[in-house]
């Protein structure tokens, strides 16, 4: 019945009250959230009672310009980056959402995914709601409007009751900015300040970048109010933490901390646990870079082995077309990474990554590394096999195309050609992230998913068949 | 509280069942009806239950490519052209709608304006609705999904009776295609027949070019239902002919046919009408090209003056960059249209066009006529005077931009400096359509509106203060 | 050997000198000319020694922007559109041409097309010299910096007096601005005043749209400079004029003076001669809009019989996507025309046209008339049959493209589809513009090419067969 | 006199003889050579004496598409990547340059500048001749048209020996593809081959990614001939070696190789050197991301003090547009960097780049790192100060801007903030690259410019004033 599937996305949101260019500085926010979702950017503003809204698909320096930057006026802004994995991503589902409604105005932006909405929207519509996407956003924003509360307050909490799932959400209305993460505060959500004006952002960098300083981290099961009057914290549902580990192993950038510890530093330390993990011996540590780089330095510290740049990443990548029977092997693997045959030539070398999705690059690297001359090729990974899919947000959603959902050891290093491969153990990663006091979901290692599958499954599959529009 | 104000708009709409390469035909038919809308263009497909949707801002021609069309797949598809007149359109407000609801996926495209959509959207949104938009099809969509009943079709009718103003829809579900009329026959619908399937559209000329035969127009409170056992009709409100007389006048292109009355005989007798009503000498009658054009023909033939191409039009408009200061006066107009000394000097010259709206245009020509060397200039309007907002759809609506509402008619003949200033009596417009048998919708000439008013004068004013996104 | 054919085309130069804002009035005049050439617009200007050229693909209001029109400073400047029939068509054979020479910096747009620059290339090349372009301006720029005169007036008078064929140039130096017509005076440069300041463009209309008077055509065989000291004439050759008489029945706008005579009324006065020449009696007379309007009103007029809107075109066309198997016929002319029942059925039509090149327009346009009923389709022309290319500038070169090369009046006639088939004949046609006071080329209808056919037919041949680039 | 300066340019030429598909592999071969320069891209290829040329700004996966690829057939193909520093570049000025002479067609390609293009052009035009171009490639192409040999290759010598300054040229006819070395081998062109057929590219990458074998660089003052007969090697001039010892400091990728010498393997020797020369303590070692990873690397490998990535780059910068007051300080380079406080945070940080140029980023990092807390800020430069303008090729020819020209270390130190500056010395920059047994051109450092500075300080000043088209 639904004509496009359920989108699991990453997304990266912005929120900012008081300041005037509200939507210069979140443009620069978005910019640096850029790696969180790269196919659509928007931004909201508020002035006297009046929103504007732009939105487009596009990188966040190509949709937006000095023009539309210039019409976005006011001094509150929220802001969205958003990323989705399938064909049917258009416009109509780029975020923020802007909507009216009985309780006033309201524009919402989401980072991560809930596990109900397809449930909620059944019954919504079974009410006689209407749908004009498929974000999880515009299910938040009908409960909001369908509340019996009449405050808008109490209305979003009403709502933030009903769904389930993970959610850091920023949403502006006429009189304030607000700032939401789920109870078990799986997505990130941290709050800075510029002088007396507050500001949020799913990652610090993004506080760096427009001058704040960070305050703390929203909290699980924690709304932010920001008005003309200050900040006001209301607590509407228990804490229970399930932070999302993979936003330390892959997903935020190096530069950005989290819970006060700094990403860099935990994925270095995954590196260190990594090294105490693995006996055999190697003459050099190549990272595959970028994903690999910090592991790969925490790894040859501990070790005291040289990190070498054996394999070399072209900067200009794009999208290249390819012919359909290109002559040249692995040319698309190529294009992005090459091996230097002085340094790998003749060695029993290490690479590095912080994961593994579907096997078929590190295969290719691997290959290309042989053939430059590596005596031995040995594979390690910083965080342990993603076998299970993630219902919250990250898109290793098609358990299909997750290798170490249907190989284990043994054959995955067997399929990639390496020598030997092994993965940090579990404990291992929790080991290099403890000194963020978190508690941690690691539903995608071991499928222990914190808040439920819910529905998201079955329905993600029967979703994929009519992807459309 | 709205963030955007409620657009007037005159739209063109196509609807066609059961013919492979659907969306390739409703391209087509859009592309002649691009006249009604030049704003955005969007067609909707479904097949096996899956509907596909592509809609853009820009003119046909540039929002369909071939890749886009082969993708709009299905034996049935909706399409529709938008014109708004405000700096707040954008692709939210591009049509057609497409929504998923409790009673299946629905995707709808209007032609008209509802009078009483603010009075529904307050009373949806204080149950619990949210608006995405400020399109009247949006009320329409929550309407059909708030209703009570079960079955499709006798919810659309209970939508329909809720409604009030003018709108002529088309609408597709997985099963049928609706082709609906106001009870008024305010905006016009055509149904034609290519082979044994149905086509639906605002003009005959959309169904001149995919080849399908005019059966009848859709009348005023019918709502034909086609469906694989073809056409059914259904009366769901009495017949009250009020059909806007401005098509007539303006808006229809001049190789359609209205109720059997092909529009370029209806102006031309227009223009006859009108030589009747002119008795003072003058020598040569010379049309505003293109819209004075069939008039001109008429007044000429009754009159026996020759028409003479005393204004040539430029074939390449386009949008000109004009700078702050431009030297040469009247430069807008010039760039558009350019007189013909030798056909103009010395000559008592009437200009004939067929309306006038906010006057500054007139001014100009005749302006440039009399530097031609133009003896007399003396200018006809093949209709009367334009003094009342249209709420009905055509962008008339702004009072205070129309001459007619703020000025009698020395007045106006003073302001756009002619010779003498004469319009085509209401009674000599009626005469001239009398042939189409129709009843006619002539607010906009005195004021009698036929639905009411509404809400819409008030909130226009509003809404224009706070014009956004 | 050459990689690019050799292309005929048709162009619109323009120059002013002395105006502040000069790109902004060349962009006007080129906007003025636009019909005379969709493919590429250029602006050269020049502003204390320093040259500024912007030129690009595409219609002068995309080409231009208000940023890049503001980077074109200086007081004076040239301008060009230009249309091409190959698909080598690319920004690096766009005009005004741009060069460094020892004589100084050079600017050149043309109009025309010269016999002999294949030659001169070939001896140029044997000299040393390389070709960028396949532009005959390019062969002029190499002459004058091949001159052994110094001076820059000189030097240009020895090119001219090398080329062979149809020039209308328009050169822009550091010191002065150039109008030169060929001594047969075959394609028109008109030559205008605003204040005390000069004008040249290859219509009168470009001079109207900028503000500026018409004074005279520049004469054939004359060059006029233009400085800062006002306007000098130079005879460089003898008068023989040849003025292309196509001007007059289809390229200019009806709009434009040519020699003092009005080319609408030029071509009303080939519908009165045509009037003559027809006898058989018809109902109706049909123009095929917009190119048959002028001669059908004036053969209306000559015979008292009524001019009829029996085809209308459709103001919106665009490139419109196709899909190779269109079910419907005709598909292509019905895009664009599209005839009126109630006008035509049961009666005798003439439709009238200024020319027939290939026929299929024609043929289908027939077609659709008697299927919507007319009793008999004849067809005039306003011209005599094009039978032979043109070599001077006119894109009707291709031989075999023109129908009436292949077939005579009979055949065309029948190919066609018409009842009757009726061709202006040549002595009508002259008469009808007598007043000009030109002498003609006829080339295209007789054959009698008074500059010869140059090595032009030959390398054509040769050209196309190398279409590249 | 020129209406354009003197750019100039640093480039990356490509070409490939025998190829099916050579246009897919140019195209993959420009794409890693990209870093060469982002502003321009363009092919040739020639198939059955016919050329083909496409060619546009910006990067080359946005130049080509499938289809203009899918144009350019032929087994044997050309490239270039462009890079100029002006605000006059445009497409005119792109390459290869394809031009028509009478030793027939030619298609031509470089990297590097002449310095006696300016001397040659004032010859060539008080010869006769026109310039389109500011491109050194018009004169070479023009010296070949007009040398008294009769056969190409000859013809190609003799325009070689009157050319002065760097050059690698890549040329192709119908019968051959050419590579050409200036006598001091300044700028790099290596030859490498795919089963029988030959390659030539300005680095080694890009013969890795076409899957070519490298066989050697083409030497200094040599021609190679590569036809359907194999290569053959023409010794034009006598060789001299001295080759921009910059490419290995920052210009080429750290995955080519130069005369056999991996480049980054060269760039970690220089980090050897520079800590053999500098004794003075410091906690950690950050490189400035990317450019100073390498030398880094090097430095502390040598020194054994731990690398850290106290800097971290954004991977999505693009250009950004920053409101002409931004409120931020030192917005510019936060948008592409960000330190880390854990890592710097009470350390006394030494920083290594390779160069400094402007020394304005260098500042801005210093002062970021000492607000994240460094105790002390130390630079470090792989290279020596860059105090002489380049002729040859590289943009460092505008000596204002080079902070080396104007100030002494000591003022360098205290305008970048640092706490103190060294920079490699001479002799330990040419030992990090004495593997290589190549002679180097020093002039950026010492002012020895091995082929003289010809008149290109002068012009270029004059050149610059007149900037324009």
């Amino acid at each position: 019945m639904y004509y496009e599937p359920k989108i699991k996305e990453e997304c990266g949101v912005f929120g900012i009250f008081g300041r005037k260019n509200a939507a210069q500085l979140a443009y620069f926010g978005l910019h640096s959230l850029q790696h969180r979702g790269q196919e659509s950017a928007g931004i909201v503003t508020v002035d006297e009672g009046q929103f504007y809204l732009h939105k487009e698909m596009g990188l966040v320096t190509s949709v937006f310009t000095e023009t539309n930057l210039a019409g976005l006026i006011g001094d509150r802004a929220i802001g969205h980056v958003r990323y989705s994995t399938t064909g049917s991503s258009n416009v109509l589902n780029a975020q923020p959402l802007l909507v009216n409604s009985g309780k006033g105005t309201l524009s919402l932006a989401h980072n991560g995914n809930l596990i109900n909405s397809l449930a909620i929207r059944e019954y919504l519509e079974s009410e006689g709601s209407i749908f004009h996407t498929t974000l999880d956003t515009e299910v938040v924003a009908h409960l909001i409007a369908r509340s019996r509360e009449r405050d808008m307050e109490k209305s979003l909490i009403d709502a933030l009751n009903q769904i389930k799932g993970a959610f850091s959400i920023v949403m502006l209305t006429e009189e304030a900015l607000y700032g939401i993460r789920d109870p078990h505060g799986i997505r990130p959500l941290a709050l800075g300040k510029i002088a007396d004006d507050y500001v949020l952002a799913s990652e610090t960098i993004a506080l760096d970048i427009v001058g704040a300083e960070y305050i703390r981290d929203v909290e699980p099961g924690e709304m932010v109010v920001i008005t003309g009057d200050g900040l006001r914290s209301v607590r509407y549902a228990d804490r229970q933490c399930s932070f999302c580990v993979f936003e330390f192993i892959y997903f935020a950038r190096p530069d950005s901390n989290i819970a006060g510890l700094n990403v860099h530093l935990a994925r270095m330390e995954m590196g260190k646990m990594l090294a105490r993990e693995i006996t055999d011996p190697v003459d050099i540590v190549v990272p595959v870079p970028d994903s690999g780089i910090s592991a790969a330095q925490g790894f040859a510290e501990e070790k005291g082995i040289p990190l070498q740049w054996g394999l070399i990443k072209n900067r200009y990548v794009g999208r290249t077309f390819i012919s359909p029977e290109p002559e040249i092997r692995d040319l698309k693997v190529r294009l992005k990474l090459s091996p230097i045959y002085e340094i790998v030539a003749g060695k029993r070398v290490l690479l590095i990554d912080d994961s593994i999705v579907r096997g078929t690059t590190s295969k290719r690297i691997i290959k290309m590394l042989r053939e430059k001359g590596a005596k031995e090729v040995h594979f390690a990974v910083s965080s342990p096999p993603v076998s299970y899919p993630c219902f919250y947000g990250l898109d290793t959603s098609n358990r299909g195309e997750l290798i170490a959902a249907g190989m284990n050891r043994a054959e995955i290093c067997k399929y990639i050609g390496a020598d030997s491969l092994t993965y940090l153990s579990q404990a291992g990663m929790l080991k290099a992230v403890e000194k963020s006091d978190l508690g941690f979901c690691t539903a995608c290692f071991d499928g222990n998913y914190p808040i439920g599958e819910g529905m998201g499954k079955f329905s993600l599959e029967e979703g994929r068949k009519s992807c459309a529009r």
